[in-house]
């Protein structure tokens, strides 16, 4: 087996053997190499630790060190003899998943901000893997007709403009999203909170095997066979978080895992967003409070996502463009003389000047501009509005 | 004539002889006092100005400032012949108004913030000008059935606790919040953009009777009479901003009068809120940008609005309480042993160690505490949750 291949199968094992998040493993895999960490492991559960061994490797990092690793120790052994690489790995070719490890070119490089928190090893369905625009959207199961019709309008016109959406494939938000991507033809990446051989939620099968065979992907940071347990769904929040480029939650309760993964992408320094509702919807209310917390900020459309999740400058959003009322943006001074012309009748230019608080020169200049404008008309030895020209209402 | 009474008089003249925020007039004003500054502009406009004793008054202030003056004079000039203050008195006298001047007990403070732009005087009908603790509402005349809703719903409980509350006097939000804070017997003031004894709009008027007459105000910085043009209602928008502690915009367009007040509020550094609403609504696109901005914070009741407007620290929004599911809270490693109990035939203490990642004694331990919060129960040899208990979906 080569270097390679050994530190993969390693991963693999890491990934099974410890759970999601676990920073002791981490930290010992980024100090010794997977690989050797683990050799280290199966050594010191049959037997006594080495920590001399260790200290070569990791530093001697001292008693508080030893006695974490200790601890972790006393959890590995009791997983370790039910930790079986080749039955994972036959599941996974059974369902056409892959291992993808740090340095393979789908490895989604955001996850190595993750630090000794990052993932082991993906197992992958789908080629779809590492886009370098992609975004998520993310929000309750328990959502709207109205998040749900926003969360799908905004994954349409994001995978028309090119960008991946990640989701975590749950009912509500989160199939919305994914469904929306679908429909435009776009790319839609699932991170699962249990293994990629199981379709969790059930009814949403479909859906995963969809977003496989159209140049997307299922991912998951535990192996085969593995069960999507709460605590996994909360660590999985960070996976999505840092494979994306920018977390937009959709619609979130006062407390919710969509609002988890946007905390974990804002600990990430990633862009936040969140699609504000109707304060009448507690379905919204986790979205109000990221606003009013400075979490997140407020976007409305795909242009915003794209300004929050893109480059700078290249991918700002534009002010609608918006027909105005005549008259708008005129200066102050045209402005008091407009307002002092009648929708009726005609008022002379020094009458104009009196109630418009300008001189006569100043009336009978900005008379001639509106006049050039379509605004103003002259009638009799008066000025009268065009019939178009509103008074406020 | 009492000192008092000319500059009063003095300034409800300038109130009538020069536009809204006119600030050359405002500079004369604060520079020389109402009295003496119109003494001067009337002999200036009759003869040649007198520089030389302007400047002992005001400072030479050099080429500048004359030339300023002097295009201003010659609009002072042509209205100045149609100014009456005694008419003015009258026509206010006439509809239980009087006229409110710096320095009386009942000005708003508030208002000296807007340096030379401040108004002249206030044209005040009914007792409830300068409240300590007040509130803008503002928002669309065309606003939504939403709008109108959270604006009704956000006035009776700004005045329940005690808020006073501001707005235009103008169709939709502005007559919702009106409306609302009389409901439930608080005090309103309406801020018009023309004279007082002008109900505008038409349809607002019995609201703006029962303003006056139920503990609020009418007021005006222009005397009985004068039209309410749009130059003046854009005018209006910096009083009200000024008037009130902070300013929540709770429905407006892209562009929009409500918009304008809440960037005026943000340049006299008040506190301003917007609230949110569906991103498929055009009423709400201009709370959306105040929040996108930064220029608003987020509010979605009168608790977060009166958290905005009042003391910091005595008036924080309580976190809303709420029903977590079993288990909410519980510790990483509480979870996780929480999470590897099945729902149905018992699991030992091994096996829920092994699935759980944990140590035989930390399963052991915290099965027992879990059995104490009545989440898990014994079955046989081995574990099973409690009936509600649920899994997340």
């Amino acid at each position: 087996m080569s270097t390679a291949e050994a530190d993969r199968r390693a991963r693999a094992t890491w990934s099974a053997l410890v759970e999601p998040g676990d920073e002791v493993a981490g930290a010992l895999v980024q100090a010794c190499g997977a690989h050797d960490a683990l050799a280290w492991v199966d050594a010191a559960v049959t037997g006594r630790p080495d920590w001399a061994a260790l200290g070569a490797h990791a530093g001697t990092g001292g008693e508080v060190v030893r006695r974490r690793v200790s601890t972790a120790l006393r959890r590995w052994a009791v997983r370790r003899p039910h930790v079986d690489a080749d039955r994972d790995a036959d599941a996974a070719a059974h369902v056409g998943a892959r291992v993808v490890v740090p340095g393979d070119p789908q490895w989604p490089t955001g996850l190595d901000d993750l630090g000794t928190a990052a993932p082991f090893a993906l197992w992958v369905r789908g080629d779809g893997l590492h886009r370098r625009r992609s975004v998520a959207l993310v929000g309750a199961r328990a959502c709207t007709g109205y998040g749900e019709r926003v969360a799908v309008d905004l994954a349409v016109d994001l995978a028309r403009r090119g960008w991946q959406v990640v989701s975590g494939g749950a009912y509500g938000i989160d199939a919305a999203a994914h469904r929306g991507a679908l429909v435009a033809e776009g790319s839609t990446l699932v991170v699962l909170a249990g293994g990629v051989d199981r379709a969790y939620p059930v009814g949403n099968a479909r859906l995963l095997e969809e977003a496989v065979h159209t140049g997307g992907a299922v991912i998951s940071e535990v192996p085969p066979g593995a069960a999507p347990t709460r605590s996994r769904f909360l660590q999985r929040n960070r996976l999505i978080a840092a494979t994306a480029r920018a977390t937009v939650v959709v619609e979130a309760a006062w407390r919710s895992g969509a609002a988890s993964t946007a905390h974990h992408a804002a600990r990430l320094l990633r862009p936040v967003g969140a699609v504000p509702g109707p304060v009448t919807s507690a379905a919204s209310a986790g979205c109000h409070r990221l606003l009013r917390d400075g979490v997140a900020v407020c976007v409305t459309d795909a242009a915003e996502v794209v300004e929050l999740a893109g480059d700078v400058g290249a991918d700002a959003a534009q002010a609608p463009t918006q027909v105005g009322a005549p008259g708008d943006g005129l200066a102050p001074l045209a402005r008091r003389v407009l307002d002092a012309v009648p929708r009726r009748g005609g008022r002379t230019v020094d009458d104009v000047a009196v109630r418009g608080g300008t001189t006569h020169a100043e009336a009978r200049d900005m008379l001639g501009l509106l006049e050039l404008d379509g605004l103003v008309r002259r009638v009799g030895g008066g000025w009268v509005l065009e019939a178009d020209e509103q008074r406020p209402g």
